[in-house]
């Protein structure tokens, strides 16, 4: 039979009321009732009547996740962790892709399908922090990535900075003395990357070392990664490569596997994201990992809090961790 | 300036009506009157006022598009296609991950976000053609992939017997002699990986030969592709495999590389889906490659042709093209 509402409450030794209250986004639930009643509702599997749901609170049930590309790993994998913890909530995820394309992103932001959706989720990448103070919207929103807000919404994001220095004193710590990078990009939509080329210049500085060289790329996919490499390798190659992010790393991979080079012996590679494909590469790759698990909870429980809430609470500012994993490629 | 409907009609020497029923989706098109318009709309960057035509035809403009999982890189690059293709119609397109789950698909099936959206692009994995045939929902939708249908709706497919037929025959063509498949699945989402298994059984068959070995995988992605390969080293390798899709291939490579075996010289690899990876891994993969774009444009246009329907047409059953791209790992 299917388990309902009274069950859950049964299950996590709370009133049916708590279980109400964390299922419909209630704020003022302690985290730790919180995370029991969250517990008995995956182990029991329940799922919330939606239609009775949405008639009593004029709502979809629906929330959008707006992504710059989806074949980009990194958001294909963060859209279904999101996917998989707005299901506990009963809420369904559309997925819209704006390419990075800024009048794409402003019809995002302008809030066009506010009568399909009831929250968005939105990791922007062409924006300004003008298109979103000018945002008069009201669909909750919150923020994803890179920080473009001027402080009006919600926004989760990892720390580039301090996770491209993790980065790039990993290839320090190696011995390496000749230290690149693969994806700085044109300002327009250069949050992510200007972030993680400051880290990388910070830590080179940090050790008292000059950088060896900065390839820029047009986008994040392996085809840019692969030229960058071969741009590098026209002379005075470097010993060492940090590149922004995983699709990039595997593209220079190639480039590198396919000149006869050896990584990590000739080039140590570490790329960013911890997605799929570098478990499997032969060497597999060398990462940051953010934590996708972490940002997508945060972002939906943020939502859920801006769904119940009554009055103006001010927009958080959300920092999610990130590890290095060391594998084949720097350490083969 | 922003082009407007006189200047593509212009561009292409036809009619600013005729423009509008390219737009507007209406059938009794001339294809290359069709053809040329929408070469024209790409050429301009043309894009229908949206607001103004929702107000006039009570449409919201929006489509989804219903995958399994998006972090099969054949399905983001699917949606991708969808996307760019939709965006011409001035159709933003939402995408639904099921996970491939019977219940996720017939939630999808049922219609119950009807009201937000003007047709649906639907990959189904899990449902029965009874399923299909129970549908009551009256949304415009077009089935890619598996052939689920009892004919009760549009339909478009790559043949995958036919296709896992060239695969196979590829593998018998390099002289190898053991020749095994990884990808097998239970029958409840079998529908794929059925057709290409029943391919590969019949070129062996032609060929006069037997199968070396059939492995079944709970999933499609690298570390099932992975896995499975593990087993068939246990005894008797086989000198080449056929893989349901690049994902298993992939994973499958990573097993053989760490083992010391070479790949093609003692295991040849063929994959199926031609995804950015596979070009980009060392040995690069072959692969079959199905048309993604004109199964994009096909299922697009179906879905315009639908909505612009007024009397009941047949459903059509559309076939994709497929070819074989011979790399690195067969051909090295």
């Amino acid at each position: 039979m299917r388990p309902r509402l009274k069950d859950v409450a049964e299950h996590a030794g709370v009133s049916i009321k708590t279980v109400s209250n964390v299922v419909n986004g209630y704020p003022h639930v302690r985290p730790d009732t919180r995370a029991r009643v969250e517990a008995a509702i995956a182990e029991l599997r329940y799922q919330p009547n939606l239609s009775a749901r949405n008639l009593r609170s004029g709502r979809s049930g629906v929330i959008a996740l707006a992504v710059p590309d989806l074949s980009i790993p990194y958001f294909s994998e963060l859209a279904t962790k999101v996917i998989e913890v707005a299901d506990l909530r009963g809420w369904t995820v559309l997925i819209d892709q704006t390419q990075g394309e800024r009048d794409k992103e402003q019809l995002v932001m302008s809030g066009i399908r506010a009568q399909l959706i009831d929250g968005m989720l939105f990791s922007p990448l062409a924006l300004t922090p003008e298109d979103v103070r000018a945002r008069t919207d009201q669909t909750p929103m919150v923020l994803l990535g890179e920080r473009v807000g001027g402080g009006t919404l919600d926004h989760i994001a990892v720390d580039n900075v301090t996770a491209a220095h993790l980065a790039t004193t990993h290839l320090i710590g190696l011995g390496r003395r000749r230290i690149a990078a693969i994806g700085a990009q044109r300002a327009a939509r250069a949050a992510t990357a200007e972030q993680r080329l400051r880290g990388f210049r910070q830590a080179l500085s940090d050790a008292g070392m000059a950088e060896h060289a900065v390839a820029g790329v047009s986008d994040y996919h392996r085809a840019d990664g692969a030229e960058a490499m071969a741009g590098l390798l026209t002379h005075n190659p470097p010993d060492a490569v940090f590149c922004f992010n995983d699709t990039l790393a595997l593209g220079a991979l190639r480039t590198l596997l396919s000149r006869g080079l050896r990584v990590p012996q000739d080039v140590a590679l570490i790329g960013f994201d911890d997605i799929e494909d570098g478990r499997f590469s032969t060497p597999t790759l060398t990462t940051i990992a953010p934590d996708k698990a972490h940002i997508a909870e945060a972002a939906v429980g943020r939502l859920a809090a801006r769904l119940a809430a009554t009055g103006h609470e001010p927009p958080q500012d959300l920092c999610a961790p990130h590890r290095l994993i060391v594998r084949e490629s720097t350490a083969g």
